[in-house]
C-alpha cells in the first residue's frame, strides 16, 4: 500500500483503504511549468488553445463598454518616459506587448501601447502624476493572473508593471513581520520566508505567477484562509500610490494600530482603482512542523457536509485546508491533464489538509478522524500523505484545474460565496439551466470558507450560452443571499452585476470614494464600479 | 502541591515547581462585580474614587476644545424623540443621565441632556434624520467601556444608547456565522455560543459591560487576537445608520465577499464618527474542547522574550494567549485589590494559555515546554491550571489590572503597538522621566501582539505630572514606528496626537471620508479626528 495506512488510537495499522487507494499517484507533468508544480504561469503558449487569438475587448464587448474621455498616449509621452525611466524600462515593441494585453484566462484583450516597468515609489509617483495631468488612463498589471479580466487594458490604458518591484525589505523573526515590495512572486516570498521558518499567510494555485501586489489589490482568498484568515487580517500596512501621485504613508508593521480610519483596507481589493501599492507588510505566521494531506471519496453530498462538520471539530486547529471537488471537475483534471485519480471514483472529492506544530500529535487526530468517518461508512475510499511529494502531487489535483477547464476551449468561471449546503444544488440546478449547451458544468472550491468555483466550459465563446448562464447564476447566488465574487474579485468582467450582492447605497458611497482618490478616474478605468451609463451592460 | 505538577514526556511527575507555587490561589473578591468575575462594570458605586466629582470635560479641557456650531436642545426636540420611542426610552431625568455622562475612567464627563434608547434600525434612522436636519449633535453610546473618552458627551451631544438592542438574532451551527444586534453584552454572547460549542473570536476585560456594536466600532483587540485575529477579519458584514438616517446594508455573512470596496472596514474603529452599527455578522470559532494556562515569574525581560518565541514554536497552534506583566503592575493588583501572588514574587509575569480540541495533546505540549524552559533555568517559577475555577482566577490578575490601577486614584494610560523588544525599556525610560512625581509606572500587555499598556497613576489629576508624560510618550513611540494607539482607539483624549502615527496625507483622507458620510459632523464630534483648530491641543 502506497502512502501510510490510517491508524487506530492505539497505533495500530487496523484499517486500510480501499484497493484503489493503493494506486500510486502518478507523476505530475512539471515540464509545462515554469515555477513549481503548483504554480500557473502566465506563458501563452503551453496551452492548445493559445493558436485561437482572442478577440478585442473592445470588439466583443461593444456594445456594454465605451472608451472613456482619455488622451491617448502621443510621441512627446513616451519621451517623457524614457527620460523618467530610461529605454528599457518603457516597452513598445509591438512582439513585447501582446503578453501584456491578453488575460491568463484569453478571454479578454486590449490594445495598450506601452508598458511601463517603475522600480520605486517615487518613479510611481511621477508616473502617476503626469498621467493624472496629462488625463492618461492607466491599467496596472502585477502577475496578470487576474480570472476576471481585472489586469489588462479594456482599450488603451497606460500598462504600469510592478514586476521590478521584487524586493524583500525587511523581515522581523520575533514578530513575523514581512516588508516588502508588490512586485514580490508569492511562491518566492513563500521560499525566502521558509528559510526562517515562517510561512506566507496566503497560497494559491497561480503562487509560480502572482505577485502579492496583486493578491493585495484583489484581496485574494486561497487555500490557508480556513487557518490564517482574510488579508484584511494579515495586511498590516502598505504604501500607496494615488491617482496625483500622492505618495499615502499606511506602512505600520505593528499587529494592532487604531490610529484613526483604518485606510489600508480601502487598497485591499480595490484592484488598483483607488491607487498603487508600492510597499507592503504582512503578518507571517510559523511554519508548521507537520503537513498531512487525506484525499477522500464520498457518495453523496450530505457525507461531505458531515465530513466537514467532523474534520471542524476532530481536527480543530490544526485544520488548514478543507476542499471539495465534484466528479465532473475530477474527469476534467484527470481527463484534460491525464493525472491519475489515486482512489475509486466517486461523485464527491474532498481534500483535508493538516498543518501542525507536533507531527505525531497531528497524525494522531488524522488518523482518529479519519478512522471514525470510515467506520460509519461516511468515506468510500481515501488516501493520505504526507511526504512533501506525495502532499504536492495530491494537491495538483486540486490546484491545476484552472488550467485543466481552459484546455476544454473557452471557461466561464464563476467564483461565488454560498452557504456551504447548496453547492451542490448550484452545480444541478445549472446543469439543468444548460441542458446540452455547455461541455462541461462542474464545481470545486473551499468548503471551509463557504466558496465554491463553479465552471462551465464550451469549445470557444459562446453568446447564447454566456446569456443562458447569466443573470441566472447571479439571481441564483442573491437568491442564497451569497457574494458573487468570493475571492476573484471584479475586474473587468462582474462589474455590471455589482447590484446582486451589494445595495445601490453602497455603489454610491464607493463611487463617491473612488471620486475622493481619483477624480480623473485614470486608474484601472472600467474595472470594479458599474457603468454610470446604465444603457451599457456586460 | 495545588494545581497540576509539569509533567514529563514520558507522563512521569519530575519537576515540580518552587515552594511559593504550592500555594493555593485565594478566592477573588467577586462580589463588587455585576456580571463576571472577568468583567468590569460601569457601576459608578464599588470605587473609593466615587465620591471624587469628576470636573466636566468642558471645563478641564476648555483650553483645548470648544463647542462646535451645533443646535442646542429644545423641548419640541425631546417631544419629537417621545413621539417616536415613547417616553420611557427618552431619559432626562438629572439622576439617570449621569452615569451616561461619565467615562468608567471618570477622567472625562459631559454634560448631555437627554438619552435616547432606540430598539430598531428604522428607529435610529429615525432619528438620525433629524438631528442631522435640526443640527444636533449625536454621541453614540454602547457599554461605556471606552478607556479614551470615546463613549460620552464632550458637550450637550444627544447620547444614543443601543443597549436596547440586545437580540440574537441568528447563528448558523454550519459555518459559525452569529448575527446579532450592536447592544449584545459580549459576555452574553460568549455565553449563547458556549451552549452552541462556540466561542466570540475576541474576549476581554471588559466583557461583563461592553457591547459588541462598541467593540467593533473601536476594533478592540483583547486577549483572543492572538489566535484569531482581528475584528477586521472576524467581522463578516454590518448595518450602519448614516448620519443623515441612510441605512447601509452591508450585511454580508459570507466570510469571502469582494463586490466592490469593502466598506465595512470604514466602520469597524470609527468610534461612532462615521455611521452608527445597528447590526453585525461574526464569524465565531469553534469551542476549544480543553484550555490550559500557565503562570509563570521571570528573573529578567531577555528571558520573558526568550519564553515568548518558544511558546510560539513549541506551543505553535494552541497557543491561545501570551500576555505579560511587570512587577510594578503585580504590586498593583495584588496590592489594592488583595489579590494573593500564586507564585514567588519575580520582576517579571507570562500568563501562557493553550486552547485546543484535544486535552491530552494540549497538556502535553504545555508539559514538554514548561519542562523544557524550567530545565534550562528560564523560568524561576510557575504554576498551571487547567480547571475553569482556576483558570478563572489566574486570569483575574491580568484581567483587574484596570480595576486595581484605579484605586490609586487617577490613571494616565497608554495603549501602544511597539516593538517587543523595547516593552520594558518604554517602561524603565518613562520612569526615569517622572522621578518621583508618579504614584506607580508600570506595563503589562498582550506580548503576542506587541501591545503594552503603559500606566501611571498619581492620587488625583496633575497636570504637571500629565505634561511630563506627554507628549514624552507619543514621541518616544514614534521614534520606534509604533501606535499611540494599539486597541482602545483615540477618542477625545488622543485624537490631537494622531500624526505621531499617521502622515498628515492619511489624517487628510480621514477628514474627507468623515465630510463624506458625514457633512454636518454631528456623529461623536470632538473624538477620533484632531481638531482642525491648531490653536487647540489637548
Amino acid at each position: 500500500m502506497s502512502g501510510r495506512h490510517f491508524l487506530t488510537r492505539r497505533g495500530i495499522a487496523l484499517l486500510e483503504f480501499s484497493s484503489a487507494s493503493v494506486r500510486k499517484t502518478s507523476p505530475v507533468p512539471f515540464k509545462t511549468f515554469t515555477a513549481n508544480v503548483r504554480g500557473l504561469t502566465i506563458s501563452r503558449d503551453y496551452s492548445s488553445t493559445s493558436t485561437v487569438d482572442v478577440e478585442l475587448t473592445s470588439i466583443r464587448y461593444k456594445n456594454h463598454v465605451q472608451r472613456g474621455n482619455f488622451s491617448t498616449l502621443q510621441p512627446d509621452d513616451v519621451s517623457f518616459f524614457r527620460e523618467k525611466l530610461g529605454q528599457h524600462r518603457v516597452v513598445t515593441e509591438q512582439s513585447d506587448l501582446a503578453g501584456y494585453n491578453v488575460d491568463w484566462l484569453r478571454i479578454v484583450r486590449g490594445s495598450g501601447t506601452v508598458v511601463l516597468k517603475p522600480k520605486t515609489t517615487e518613479e510611481i509617483s511621477i508616473i502617476l502624476k503626469y498621467c493624472n495631468e496629462r488625463n492618461l488612463a492607466v491599467c496596472p498589471q502585477a502577475g496578470n493572473t487576474s480570472l476576471v479580466g481585472g489586469s489588462v487594458p479594456v482599450f488603451d490604458e497606460v500598462i504600469l508593471s510592478t514586476s521590478l518591484m521584487d524586493s524583500v525589505l525587511s523581515f522581523d523573526e520575533w514578530s513575523g513581520v514581512l516588508v516588502c515590495e508588490p512586485g514580490c512572486i508569492l511562491e518566492k516570498l513563500n521560499d525566502y520566508l521558509l528559510e526562517r521558518d515562517f510561512i506566507m499567510p496566503l497560497d494559491l494555485g497561480a503562487k509560480g505567477s502572482c505577485q502579492i501586489g496583486g493578491n493585495v489589490s484583489t484581496n485574494a482568498g486561497g487555500l490557508r484562509l480556513l487557518r490564517y484568515g482574510s488579508l484584511h487580517s494579515t495586511v498590516l500596512g502598505c504604501e500607496a500610490v494615488l491617482a496625483d501621485g500622492t505618495v499615502l504613508d499606511l506602512m505600520s508593521t505593528m499587529k494592532k494600530d487604531n490610529t484613526g480610519y483604518d485606510l489600508k483596507h480601502l487598497f485591499i481589493g480595490a484592484e488598483g482603482t483607488l491607487g498603487i501599492i508600492t510597499k507592503l507588510a504582512m503578518q507571517c505566521p510559523s511554519k508548521p512542523n507537520a503537513i498531512n494531506l487525506a484525499f477522500i471519496g464520498l457518495n453523496s453530498f450530505d457525507k461531505v457536509l458531515t465530513t466537514f462538520k467532523r474534520a471542524k471539530s476532530d481536527l480543530g486547529e490544526i485544520l488548514s485546508s478543507c476542499e471539495y471537488i465534484d466528479a465532473a471537475s475530477m474527469e476534467c483534471v484527470t481527463g484534460n491533464l491525464s493525472l491519475k485519480l489515486p482512489i475509486a471514483q466517486s461523485p464527491f472529492y474532498m481534500v483535508i489538509e493538516t498543518s501542525g506544530s507536533f507531527g505525531e500529535h497531528d497524525e494522531e487526530k488524522l488518523n482518529n478522524f479519519l478512522e471514525e468517518i470510515m467506520t460509519e461508512n461516511i468515506v468510500s475510499d481515501g488516501t493520505i500523505a504526507s511526504g512533501s511529494t506525495q502532499v504536492k502531487d495530491l494537491w495538483a489535483l486540486r490546484e491545476r484545474m484552472a488550467e485543466a477547464l481552459l484546455k476544454d476551449g473557452y471557461c466561464y468561471k464563476y467564483d461565488l460565496s454560498i452557504p456551504l449546503t447548496v453547492f451542490d444544488e448550484l452545480v444541478q440546478d445549472m446543469r439543468t439551466q444548460l441542458g446540452e449547451g455547455a461541455k462541461r458544468v462542474c464545481g470545486y472550491g473551499h468548503l471551509g470558507d463557504s466558496n465554491i468555483h463553479l465552471n462551465i466550459t464550451s469549445e470557444t465563446f459562446d453568446k447564447s450560452l454566456h446569456n443562458k448562464i447569466e443573470p441566472f447564476v447571479y439571481e441564483w447566488v442573491a437568491k442564497h443571499n451569497g457574494s458573487i465574487s468570493a475571492e476573484h474579485g471584479v475586474g473587468f468582467k462582474k462589474r455590471d452585476y455589482l447590484h446582486y450582492s451589494k445595495p445601490n447605497e453602497a455603489i454610491g458611497i464607493m463611487r463617491e470614494i473612488k471620486n475622493l482618490l481619483d477624480p480623473k478616474g485614470i486608474l484601472n478605468p472600467y474595472k470594479v464600479l458599474p457603468d454610470t451609463s446604465s444603457s451599457l451592460k456586460l
